[in-house]
C-alpha cells in the first residue's frame, strides 16, 4: 500500500511522459464510448447473474435512467435476442419522467433471451429543437439550417435504416436543395423540420455516441404451464378402489375422465420406482414394516431397480406411456416426483459407492437431521470423491430418461439439501434439450433459499400459503411475492394440502374451510395444487396437533369414495372453469387488495392492463361465523367518480346487475359458500 | 430462435453422448465451487461498476446473504485488500439473522482498495453440533468420535493457520489419541469440543466448499478533507480593500489570520487564470465592458496565457506558491477552480483548432442555451476530431500542473455539461498520482446526473441545500442524502451561498437568516462552505426575485469591511469549533431526526457510534419571529426509561444543566439565536 502515499513532483513529471499516456490513451478510447449513461436497469437479477423470467406472450417492461452530459436531446432502444437469433432486434423506448426510460417487449416461444439497452445522442432532434427556440427568438438561422443539411448529408452517408428510408431521404435531401437554391426562408425551415422529416430522420439519423450497457441481462421465457397450472396429486397405488389390490397406471387412466371433469392441467405422482426393502417403514410412519406392506415410495431403489425404473405392481413402461398419451387425450399433462434419496437397497450403492458417504466402520451413512434418522434413506453425496461429474450425470440422465418417456414437469423433493449449483447446471443442461421442461421445488425452508432455487432455474415453487391464514398475514405474504424483486424469477405454486401437509386449519375448519382455502389458491396464484384427498374435506391428523394425514398413502394403500357426499368438487370445478375462461387470472402479479371493512375477508381485485377482464374475489376466511359488511368498489380503476356505477356478474351465480357508488355491501353464511367472485365492467 | 423447440428423442439421445458431457462436465467443475451462496452484498454501487467511498479510519460495514444446502454450519469472512498488498486479508463475518452476516473493516490510507466474500462448510464446527445432539439424546457416539479425528487429520494435512496454530493442533492431536488409546469416552468427548478446541479448528479446520463471491468490489479511500471540511470563499482580486486596486496573492495572505480566526479548512478561488478581452463582459454582466474592467474570471484565456497561467494582476507563480504555503501555516488548504470553457482569446483555438466545434461559415461555436448565447465564452468539444486523446490528456495535464503546485482541491465548474467518461477518466488518472486529489462538483443539475458525477469519481458534490428551507423539504432532503444508496458514494458540501446564488430566503430574512442556514449547513454536511460576503449578511440581490448579487464580483472589483457591524464571524467561529472538537459531526450519515412539536424548529441528533459524543441540534427556520414548544429527549438511544435523565451541556452558552423525563421544552427569539447546540451524555 505505500505506492499510493502522495507522488513526488519528480514521480509526477515521469508518469506524464509518453510511456505512461499509452495506458492512458487505451482507457480513454474504451471509457470515451459510454458518453450515455445507461444505470438502474430493471428487472435484472444480481446483476445479470440469474435470468429474469417470462412466460411465451407475456409482457416485459424494461426501465432505465439513460441521460447524458449537456442538454442534447438523446433516443434509446431495448435490444433483444434469441439464442438462435442472428442479430438483435430493437424496441423504442419512451421517456417518462425523472430521466427514467420504459420500453415493452414479449417474446413468442420457450427458451434462453437476452436484453441490453442501446442510447444515443440524437443529433438531428437537437438540431431541430435548437433551431426553433432561436427562430422563435427572432434570430437569424441561415447557418443553422446550413448546419441542418450537413446533418442529412451524415444521415445519407452513414447508410442506416431500410432501403426505403434511404430512398425517402435522398428525395427530401433533392426537395431540401431545392429550396436551398431558391434562397431557403420559411420554406427550407418548414420541410426540414416537418413532422415527416423529423420520423424519417429517427430512422436514418446518425446515433452520436451510441453507448450500450455494459450488461446482457439473461431473459429465460417459459412456456405457459410453468406459471398458469391446476395441479391434482395423487398416489396410483390407490386408485385401485381396493385396499387390498395395489393400484396401477391402469386404474389411474380409469381415473382421468373424472380428473378432467374437475378441470385440473396437471396430474402429479410421487414417486412410481421400485420400493426398498431394508428398514422399509411401515403403516403411519412405524419404524419396522409388516410383511406386505407396500413401504414409502421415496425410499427408492430395490433389486427390481432404481429411478429410471417402474414399481413393477404399478405397470410397465408400456402402461406408463399410454397413461401419459391418454392423460393427453383428456387435457392432463403428467408430472413426475424427482426424489434424490436412495433406499438402502438402491442399486447405485453397489455400483457407484463412491457416489456415497462411507463411515470409518465401514457402514453407508443414513439421512439423518440430528438426533433424528431416517433409516430407510441414504443420501448421495454430490460432492464425494466419484460424484463430480459422474453422479452429476447422472441424474441429469434421470431427468432426461423420463422426458424421453413424454414427461416434461418434474416436482422435485427437498431441493434445498442438494446444492444449489447441481440445480443450476441440471436444469440448465435439461433445458438445452427441452426449454418447455418444468421444475417444482417442494423446498419448504428459510426464505432466501426458496429464492435461491428459483433464481438457479426452478420454474415454480412451493410456498409457507399452506400456513397464511390470517388477513393481514395473507396479505403481507402475497404483497411480496407479487411486488417484490422475487417477482420476477419466483412464481409460487399454492398447494392447499400435501402428503406432508394436512394444515391445522382445515383439521378443526369443516367444509367451509376447504372452500375458502381452494379459492384462495385457485384465485391468488398462477400455479396451484391439490392432493386428493382436499375434495372429500379429508383432514384427520396422525394426532391432534400434528400436520401429518392418520393413515397417510406415504405408508399404505388407501381407498376412497371419490363422490362421498360433502364433497367440493363443484367448487373446484367453478374456479378451475374461470381460470381458464378469465385472462385475468393467468399473471399472478396482477394482484391488488381492496378495502373490505371486515378483518375476516381477504378482499382482492385481479384484471388485466387493458380491464377487459376484471375480477373481484372476496373470500370470508371464518368457516364457523356469518361475516360480512361494507367494501370499495375499485371505481377508480376506470377512472369513474366515487358516485359511478359498473355492471357487475357474479361469476357463481351467473347474476347480472349494478353497483352504484364506491361503497357497496356482501354477506357470507359459511353453510353456503364463502366466497365469491365478480366480473365487473363499465 | 427455431432451436429452442422441443428436441426429438434422437437429438436428445445425440446430446447425451460423449461430445455434448465434455462441455457439461466443464460446466460442472466451473458451478460446483460456488456451492455456498453469496448475495445481496451491500454496499456495492452497479453491480461494482463504481466505488463505494470512505474516508480513512472510516468504518465499511458489508453485509451479505450467506447460505448453503442442507443444515451444515458454514462460515465466513470479509477479504479486502488495498492497490499495493500483496494478498487479501481477512476480517470474519458475524451472523445476524435470516442468513444475513455482516463484518467490518476499515483502511488507514487514502487509495483504492477491493473486497469480495468468502464463506465455507465449517465441517468441525457441523461435526461437533452434531455429535452433541446426539450425545444428548443417549447415541452411542464412539463412530462420531473417530470422524472427529479424522476431520482434525484433514485439518493438519491442509497445513491452513500459523505456525502456532498448527503446532497447537499436534499437541491436541497427540492429547487426544492418548485419549483414544484409553478407550475415548467422555474425556475424548470433552477434548473434542472444548471451547479452545472450537477456537483453534476455526484457524486451522478445513474449509470445505469455499466459495467466492463473484465479483472483487471497488472501494475508495479519500483523506478526511474530501469528506469533512468548511470551505470559505473569495475572490482574491477583491481582497486589496480597494475597488481601485486590483487584489493581489499578498492581499490575500494577509487576509489568512482573519480566515483562520473563523476556523475554516479550505480557501477556495475562483479562476486565477489570464482573462480573455473579446466580448469581455462588463458590471453586472453587462454584455459589453468598459474600458479597465476586469471581465469575469470565468472566461478563461487570453494571449497571458490559458488554464496553466496566472492573471498576472494577481501576481506571479512565486507569489502563489507564498500563498499556499502560508496559508498550510494557518491551517488552510487552497482549492481553485477547474473550469473548462474558454475566452474567444484562449491560446488553444489557435494552437487547437481541432478541439473546438466550427460552424459551416468558419466562425467558432460560442456556448449556448439556445435562445441564449455566451458571448465571452466558448466550449472545447471532447468529441471533436483532434479531441481524443489530445485535449482529454491536456486537460488532466492542467490539473496536475496545479497539483504541482500544491493545489490538492479543484472546485469544478458545470461538470454535467462535459461528458461523464472525461471525469471517470482524468479523476483516476490524476488519483494514481495522488489519492488525496479532491474534487468538488459544481452541478446543480437533475438528481441522477448529480449521482453519476459522484459515481464516476467526485469525492464532493454541491447540493439542492440552498433551497431547501422549510422542515419537511429539509428532513426529506436530508433523509435521502444520509440513508439512500448515494450515501454510499455521493458527499454533500453544503454552500450557504455563491457567486451565482444569493439565495432568496436570505436577500429577506435579515441577520438570523444567515446564522439559521449556517447551523444547518454546518452540522448537517460533513462539508460545507461560505462565499465571503455571506459573513456581513450581504443579500442585495440584482433584481427583485433574481437569484444573483447586485454589483457582483464575477464582474468588477469589491472592497468589503470583514468587520462590519451586525456580522455573524462569532457564530461561524462557533460551528467550526465544535465541528472540530466534536467527533458526533464528522460522519453526516449519523443523522438523526427527533421530534419537536413544532413545524418551525428542525430538530436532529449527530454521534457517534459509542454514543461518546452525541448532539442534539434544533434550528429555528422562521427568522421573523420566536418560535418554540415541546420536544423529545431521545433518551431511548441510551436505553433509558421516559423518565429518564441526561446530563445537558449547552455548547453555545457553556452551561451544564440535565433534562430528567422525555419531554421537554425550548424557545427561540431571532434577535437572540436561532439555534441550539446540546452534548447529552449519561
Amino acid at each position: 500500500m505505500s505506492q499510493v502515499e502522495i507522488a513526488t513532483p519528480k514521480t509526477r513529471r515521469k508518469a506524464q511522459g509518453v510511456g505512461a499516456n499509452e495506458g492512458s490513451i487505451a482507457r480513454i478510447r474504451e471509457l470515451a464510448q459510454a458518453r450515455v449513461a445507461i444505470e438502474g436497469v430493471e428487472p435484472m437479477i444480481d446483476a445479470g447473474r440469474f435470468a429474469v423470467k417470462r412466460l411465451a406472450g407475456e409482457t416485459l417492461t424494461v426501465s432505465a435512467d439513460i441521460f447524458t452530459d449537456g442538454h442534447e436531446i438523446i433516443d434509446a432502444a431495448l435490444i433483444t435476442r434469441g439464442a438462435g437469433d442472428a442479430d438483435w432486434r430493437e424496441t423504442p423506448f419512451t421517456f417518462l419522467t425523472n430521466d427514467r426510460w420504459a420500453a415493452s417487449v414479449s417474446f413468442d416461444r420457450p427458451g434462453p433471451y437476452r436484453y441490453s439497452i442501446i442510447a444515443w445522442r440524437d443529433v438531428f432532434a437537437t438540431w431541430a429543437s435548437d433551431t426553433k427556440k432561436k427562430r422563435n427568438a427572432g434570430v437569424d438561422i441561415a447557418l443553422e439550417l446550413r448546419e441542418g443539411q450537413i446533418l442529412l448529408e451524415k444521415a445519407a452517408a452513414s447508410g442506416r435504416g431500410s432501403k426505403d428510408d434511404q430512398k425517402r431521404l435522398k428525395a427530401l435531401r433533392a426537395r431540401i436543395d431545392k429550396l436551398a437554391a431558391k434562397g431557403g426562408g420559411d420554406a427550407l425551415y418548414e420541410a426540414m423540420t416537418e413532422a415527416d422529416t423529423a420520423l424519417l430522420l429517427r430512422e436514418v439519423g446518425v446515433r452520436e455516441n451510441l453507448s450500450r450497457f455494459e450488461i446482457d441481462v439473461p431473459v429465460w421465457v417459459d412456456r405457459e404451464a410453468a406459471g398458469f397450472s391446476a395441479w391434482y396429486e395423487l398416489m396410483p397405488r390407490s386408485q385401485s378402489g381396493d385396499v387390498n389390490r395395489h393400484g396401477t397406471f391402469d386404474d389411474v387412466i380409469k381415473r382421468l375422465p373424472d380428473i378432467e371433469e374437475m378441470g385440473f392441467d396437471v396430474l402429479y405422482f410421487p414417486p412410481i420406482h421400485p420400493i426398498g426393502k431394508t428398514n422399509r417403514k411401515g403403516k403411519n410412519n412405524n419404524v419396522t414394516a409388516q410383511e406386505g406392506e407396500p413401504g414409502s415410495p421415496y425410499a427408492i431403489g430395490s433389486a427390481e431397480g432404481g429411478h429410471k425404473d417402474l414399481h413393477p405392481e404399478l405397470g410397465s413402461f408400456a402402461d406408463f406411456q399410454r397413461l401419459v398419451t391418454r392423460a393427453a387425450d383428456h387435457g392432463l399433462e403428467i408430472a413426475i416426483d424427482f426424489a434424490i434419496q436412495c433406499s438402502p437397497d438402491h442399486p447405485w450403492i453397489k455400483e457407484h459407492p463412491d457416489w456415497f458417504d462411507w463411515r470409518p466402520d465401514g457402514s453407508i451413512k443414513y439421512a439423518e437431521n440430528p438426533p433424528k434418522k431416517y433409516q430407510d434413506i441414504v443420501n448421495v453425496d454430490f460432492y464425494a470423491g466419484g460424484a463430480i461429474p459422474w453422479l452429476w450425470l447422472e441424474l441429469r440422465d434421470v431427468v432426461l430418461f423420463w422426458l424421453d418417456k413424454g414427461v416434461r414437469i418434474f416436482r422435485v423433493d427437498n431441493p434445498h439439501t442438494k446444492p444449489f449449483p447441481f440445480w443450476e447446471w441440471m436444469i440448465a443442461e435439461v433445458r438445452e434439450r427441452d426449454p418447455g421442461a418444468v421444475f417444482l421445488a417442494e423446498a419448504f425452508t428459510r426464505p432466501k433459499l426458496m429464492k435461491r432455487l428459483a433464481k438457479v432455474g426452478y420454474n415454480q415453487s412451493y410456498s409457507y400459503f399452506t400456513w397464511r391464514n390470517r388477513k393481514w398475514e395473507l396479505r403481507e405474504y402475497l404483497t411480496e411475492l407479487t411486488t417484490a424483486e422475487c417477482a420476477e424469477f419466483m412464481r409460487p405454486n399454492f398447494f392447499v394440502n400435501t402428503p406432508d401437509i394436512n394444515p391445522l386449519f382445515l383439521q378443526t375448519s369443516g367444509r367451509p374451510g376447504f372452500q375458502l382455502r381452494l379459492a384462495l389458491a385457485a384465485t391468488l396464484a398462477g400455479n396451484y395444487g391439490v392432493y386428493s384427498g382436499f375434495e372429500l374435506c379429508e383432514s384427520e391428523p396422525l394426532a391432534p396437533g400434528k400436520e401429518e394425514y392418520l393413515n397417510s398413502e406415504k405408508y399404505e394403500i388407501r381407498a376412497f369414495d371419490w363422490r362421498a357426499p360433502g364433497n367440493i368438487r363443484e367448487d373446484i370445478r367453478f374456479f378451475n372453469r374461470i381460470r381458464r375462461s378469465e385472462p385475468a387470472l393467468r399473471d399472478f402479479r396482477n394482484l391488488e387488495f381492496y378495502n373490505f371493512w371486515n378483518d375476516e375477508i381477504l378482499y382482492y381485485g385481479r384484471r388485466t392492463p387493458d380491464l377487459s377482464s376484471f375480477l373481484l374475489v372476496m373470500v370470508s376466511l371464518d368457516p364457523h361465523h356469518p361475516q360480512g359488511g361494507h367494501f370499495e368498489v375499485p371505481l377508480w380503476e376506470f377512472d369513474l367518480p366515487d358516485n359511478g356505477s359498473v355492471k357487475v356478474e357474479d361469476l357463481v351465480t351467473g347474476q347480472q346487475f349494478v353497483w352504484s357508488g364506491k361503497v357497496q355491501h356482501w354477506w357470507f353464511r359459511p353453510d353456503e359458500r364463502p366466497y365469491a367472485v365478480f366480473r365487473i365492467s363499465v
